[in-house]
């Protein structure tokens, strides 16, 4: 029986290129120097910033090889700094890869991160342009997004004020829900949401804009983020927040609490933002569903004040 | 006798508070939106390109807290990165920082990490601008820089070309010496170098300029970088490399081939380029080192074929 191929077989060397080799198939607008030199050199738009984003994936803390294929680990940690992207409204540029792994990591796994980020990265043009292969008792992988934003235009998180009304895009509690089934059955888990990318970019041209975030951590402590230090609050009307179709017999089926799920669920990348009351008025939902190429619900409202109310408050509620 | 205080006694939200409060008190020029939001926003110069480069720093593999302080760990990480920058002729305009680490990784370190990178940054005016903090079982540092380049002018490290002089700035040999003489005394390692950034910049502005790489793995193994592939060699004049004064001798006080640190010893971080014969000839040593700010030293030629000439030929050297 043929042994099981390993980093150590390969070196460093031979795994940078075979990272450069697959890497140089994607769309390369933007780069002006990838993989190779002591740093990557990208072109912005005339009147862009940049904006830049890092995210880390740990094996055992973030991801586990026994729930998850390695193409959709790498898969999910280029869409977690994707949707960074897309909550500020900017276009992808690039990423680039810090891999840390053990040496006797199995090549097959290596590789498959490896695909999954590229088939993400290939779906919304973000070439990979550097990065870095360390020896680590652990695999982890840090990525580090780059995009361009219209200059002084990016959406913000401080951008929130009283009156807003607050909406998201999509449907929540979807991530979560594959997660647990994926873990009761022993089945990998295979769904992932798509990085709000031409939302994000939509938002950024509509007047009336406020403030916006994405979705990772769950909409509780998501929008607790926008809120938080500002003296503001928000009333949600937790009834509204859209799910996916048999979502409530899904959950409990498996024994879980859906309006936990939606609230606090997490990794829905979807996108969270405020509109002034007058742009929230003039805009029909299915107005701006068109507009951002994304379903939106009106989920509640911003006040001057503290906290979340509207959310039920059940004992142990957050910690499902 | 008090408990040491470890990362766990904070949690992330308050150590990523901690990090931001001392971030802003470098100079933020460049930075449009710092630690905070879902990305960083920069702001390049009009006619500029960015430049980006990442180094991962992993307990044990690259550092050990038992040889170096936290702080001198966390300054070195930063200037590896800066130098990547100066290899370029880049400017850096900011940072970001990926930490991973054991919940009880002792607070001191942590801080002491954090405040030697905003050493080196605030000596470089680098401004740390976003990052993300993770739980690990071994502590680690993923770098991000970024840099301002003028437009398709960066040095690159395939400009390469046959008959090139071959240049160092400063000193080599000098930081494995250090680390050496460390590990012997159990002294912990105190000495730096300077990222070459000015002198990247000031070659950039050089007619008749090459290529361009920083000494991070030691001069062959870099000059094999800039030959490799290409159908290039190099022919060394291996007397005339500038080693630091009384370092033949404290050499030999610690049983190390001197030669063999000056040629493969690593860390050093100055910058090793090249220049066409027309500009070589028209520039004497000291009208470069007055231009680039950094004593600079003519080491060799390149010729079309392949291989490095003109170093000792022992058997195991390169081991040492």
């Amino acid at each position: 029986m043929a042994r099981v191929r390993t980093l150590s077989d390969l070196g460093e060397g031979r795994l940078i290129d075979r990272i450069a080799r697959a890497a140089r198939r994607l769309d390369q607008t933007g780069v002006v120097l990838g993989i190779g030199d002591d740093a990557a050199i990208l072109r912005l738009r005339p009147g862009e910033d940049l904006a830049a984003s890092t995210d880390a994936s740990v094996e055992n803390v973030h991801f586990r090889f026994s729930h998850q294929s390695p193409v959709h680990v790498g898969r999910q940690a280029l869409l977690a700094n994707l949707s960074d992207l897309a909550a500020m409204g900017a276009r992808p540029l690039g990423f680039s890869l810090a891999l840390a792994a053990p040496a006797d990591l199995e090549l097959a796994r290596f590789d498959g991160l490896v695909r999954g980020l590229l088939m993400e990265a290939a779906r919304h043009h973000c070439p990979l342009v550097g990065g870095n292969l360390a020896r680590a008792s652990q695999t982890s992988l840090v990525i580090h997004v780059y995009g361009g934003v219209p200059r002084g235009r990016a959406l913000r998180r401080d951008a929130l004020r009283p009156g807003d009304r607050l909406f998201v895009t999509g449907e929540l509690g979807a991530a979560r829900l594959a997660r647990a089934a994926a873990e009761r059955t022993g089945r990998p888990l295979r769904q992932l949401p798509v990085a709000r990318l031409a939302a994000g970019r939509a938002l950024l041209g509509l007047a009336g804009r406020g403030a916006c975030i994405d979705l990772s951590d769950g909409l509780l402590s998501d929008l607790g983020k926008l809120l938080e230090g500002r003296g503001l609050g928000a009333e949600l009307d937790a009834e509204s927040l859209p799910t996916p179709r048999g979502f409530v017999r899904r959950c409990r089926e498996l024994g879980l609490d859906p309006m936990a799920l939606s609230l606090a669920g997490g990794e829905d990348y979807e996108l969270l933002f405020s509109l002034r009351p007058h742009a929230a008025n003039r805009h029909t939902l299915a107005e701006l569903k068109r507009r951002l190429g994304a379903p939106v619900s009106a989920i509640g409202r911003v006040f001057r004040g503290r906290g979340i109310r509207g959310v039920p408050n059940t004992p142990g509620f957050l910690h499902y």
